[in-house]
């Protein structure tokens, strides 16, 4: 029979899990309808920041009460506040699912200008990082989360390789500039999500080696 | 005299404080190399931002260590809470900070375009939001947080007048378009580290009253 403290660890992990359920449709909604140039769905990012918001909130809530009450030690106070962390990262990046929502609804205003394949595929990757990082912290599983720390720098190459074939294009015609800027946005703050899932992963692997694998990468990068 | 406990807690926010004053003058520095156009200021931002780093681990470290030995309640479990958080900010910051560095020394490579005074005004302006937003946490001032939200108004709208006014430069003409894409990348990293001062002024407004004022203004903006 669990204690009362490892039940409400069960539920903040279940919290923190739903909260990333939600980001992800938020990543997947908004690329579809980028793919799709169907501005429908944008509205469902818009409620899911909402939901995310209050999730936000609520994990706050919680920890803060499972600290005070609970007097948490060792590798259960370790829990709690990596889960405080991980929260501030999950919230951010529904942030950037909105904001880039906002780039999409304003692209699909304008004259359409191709995208090809690579955004969605790197919006793909971004969520998968994001299902990854929780995955390893959920099961333990530190090799998975060092994986998403390698997928990490794929996303970057996505928006290197995206953010000068944008450069390219403008260089040749300023025609359709607006557009084209929308998209080197939404590529930044993909990027942006990959950076806080990265983040959450090292969180997780802090939690199961107790290693500290931050700012080990070169950092700062654009 | 003072318990233990409130040694270790003026200790912290004296750490605090510190971080947050490197990020301050990684901002300064930063913008003085843009406007001089001497990219020699540069490298101090990269050794500010390991600094940073090193605060980064530290504080964690330290909130880590007085949670799990002093057990703090109340108030001071509140105190120690926002700590871990503000550090997650200042950290970004910095990183921000570095990103702008990068942008600055790509643009300062290429043709000069004139960069006028409204970047570095609005630079001075997220720096002074740090400064409040540290120091209505330090001085326990909630009024000094709330003006911080409002000049995260003015952050965003030296956002959106610089951005349209590259966007309409480029489209009058895509020579220098590198140059302007970096413009436009700084001004966006610029308002993410207000964005960041707005989450310390709302940890401050927390710590103070109570209140969670997070999620009350339109957000998911661009």
């Amino acid at each position: 029979m669990d204690t009362l403290l490892e039940q409400f660890l069960t539920q903040l992990k279940s919290s923190v899990n739903e909260m990333a359920g939600l980001v992800e449709e938020a990543i997947v909604v908004a690329t579809k309808s980028l793919a799709k140039k169907d501005e429908s769905g944008l509205k469902r990012v818009f409620e899911l920041e909402n939901q995310i918001n209050d999730f936000h909130k609520k994990i706050d809530r919680d920890c803060f009460k499972l600290l005070a009450r609970q007097s948490p030690v060792a590798s259960d106070l370790r829990l709690l506040i990596v889960c405080t962390k991980m929260n501030v990262d999950l919230e951010r990046m529904g942030d950037l699912a909105c904001s880039i929502s906002h780039c999409i609804g304003d692209y699909l205003k304008l004259q359409p200008v191709p995208i090809g394949n690579e955004i969605p595929k790197m919006a793909d990757l971004v969520r998968l990082m994001v299902r990854q990082g929780l995955d390893a912290f959920l099961l333990s599983d530190e090799g998975m989360a060092r994986e998403v720390l390698r997928m990490d720098d794929s996303v970057d190459n996505y928006r290197d390789t995206l953010s000068l074939s944008i450069r390219e294009t403008l260089k040749v015609s300023n025609m359709n500039l607006d557009a084209h800027l929308e998209l080197f946005t939404i590529v930044r703050n993909l990027e942006r999500i990959g950076d806080h899932a990265t983040n959450i992963a090292e969180e997780a692997i802090f939690l199961i080696s107790g290693e500290d694998v931050r700012h080990q990468k070169n950092e700062g990068k654009k």
